[in-house]
């Protein structure tokens, strides 16, 4: 199943959340991951009305979850998932900015599978952590590089207003092992990965962090982003694409956001 | 004004916000960040009814705010103010138990002054920092010290379920610079430092933060430590305390919480 939120442009009503089928998207009377059930209200929809489909307490990160890519940063290989977190106040949603900050002369993109938690999960066994996943989706860990490096804690670098593209919607349906993750940025790949070259898997993720603090229903975990990282600046497009490794694996699909200096107008959320 | 969630055990009642006047607790009918309004209701109040305070998008904490307790730990004194995040999940209230994870073999205490946002601040004047500040509170940024200095990010060390006391209430009218913050295990007191002596005060914080990221009403900043962290361990009482520094100033009163090591029968929250 496919779960979205929605936000019409020139409508009053506020976001809603919404399984698409097809062109049309069945009103749901609650998040997914508290158990929406629909309303028996369809309405049409089209990109534009497709918000930032999470609303987690905590977005936790995972850092070098990709051999090649802790390589081209030059750091080793964790013996375990490293950890951190970003603010949801850093969250957008499709179709938005990423706003550069002025403190910043390095932003970078880091594209990246998002996992949406169903069911709380508290020091979960690996073989039932899948059972606390209801789905996935497409997320940037936008990155000021410079920052990051900087203060070596992550959170400034990492924590920026926008920083969290994630979208289009919610897949509930796929194998987050046989995924193909690409940053495209105007129209030209900087990052290639595969989901199975993941040093940890989404199960390992989840009963991992789950032993350190508690998942809530709708928390968002990012799992880590290929090599081929690169800069971002004023005027980028960015799309964040997660297909099915192969030509029968299921993708979520595709995610477009703009790039904008702060001060260009454009308020990002 | 002292704001307090009271969740009376025995009660079928959902915790609740008040205001409390003396032995008298003031429903509210929202959270006070939410501009939470009396509702006529009055209700009798002990302290085991107390519960967590606060309930934040985010927690943002400030490392080394204290030059005395940077040193202690081998850092030097930053030219900026360092942020990263701990976990809602982290959160325990008046009474509730500290766990200590089988992870670390050394967990500190390290008692913090608490900040309540009240309205949302977004790269906010140091001038109008303070009018969106709603109160203070007593804070624990429980550490294990081994997993941070092991992780290098903060996130795991500082991240587990029950790491974050808070409480006892939200005290709003009182000078953020003219307190005594002490850590006291069992009655011994281990940290006893003035918020005077912090290196950026409380609207410097909110300034710095909010060009950052935009902070929510409800939201807090742990605003750093004073020196004299140490370890608790199981049986332990940990009390927080924040007087004012004069017999002049008002304070915000004395956080209880005990210590217990996971698979000790206390769930911590």
């Amino acid at each position: 199943m496919r779960f979205a939120r929605l936000a019409p442009p020139d409508q009053d009503r506020p976001a809603f959340f919404a399984r698409l089928d097809g062109a049309a998207a069945l009103v749901l009377d609650a998040p997914p991951w508290l158990g929406g059930k629909t309303t028996g209200e369809a309405v049409a929809w089209t990109d534009i009305d497709l918000a930032c489909p999470v609303a987690p307490t905590k977005i936790v990160c995972v850092g070098r979850n990709y051999a090649a890519h802790a390589q081209e940063l030059g750091n080793d290989v964790p013996v375990e998932p490293l950890l951190f977190l970003k603010p949801p106040s850093a969250l957008i949603g499709p179709g938005q900015s990423i706003v550069l900050p002025p403190e910043s002369q390095r932003v970078e993109h880091e594209a990246e599978l998002g996992v949406i938690i169903g069911r709380r999960a508290r020091a979960v066994r690996l073989e039932d952590a899948l059972d606390h996943v209801l789905g996935y989706t497409c997320l940037g860990d936008i990155t000021a590089r410079d920052l990051q490096r900087k203060d070596v804690q992550f959170t400034r670098g990492k924590g920026f207003d926008t920083f969290c593209p994630v979208g289009p919607w919610i897949e509930t349906a796929l194998d987050p092992a046989a995924l193909r993750v690409r940053a495209v940025v105007n129209s030209q790949v900087r990052q290639d990965g595969m989901t199975a070259q993941m040093i940890w898997g989404v199960p390992e993720l989840v009963a991992y962090i789950s032993r350190v603090m508690t998942l809530e229903p709708g928390d968002v975990i990012a799992t880590g982003t290929p090599q081929g990282v690169g800069p971002i600046v004023s005027g980028d497009e960015l799309v964040i694409d997660i297909a099915g490794a192969t030509a029968e694996a299921r993708g979520v699909g595709a995610l477009r956001v703009s790039v904008v200096a702060r001060g260009d107008g454009a308020s990002g959320r």
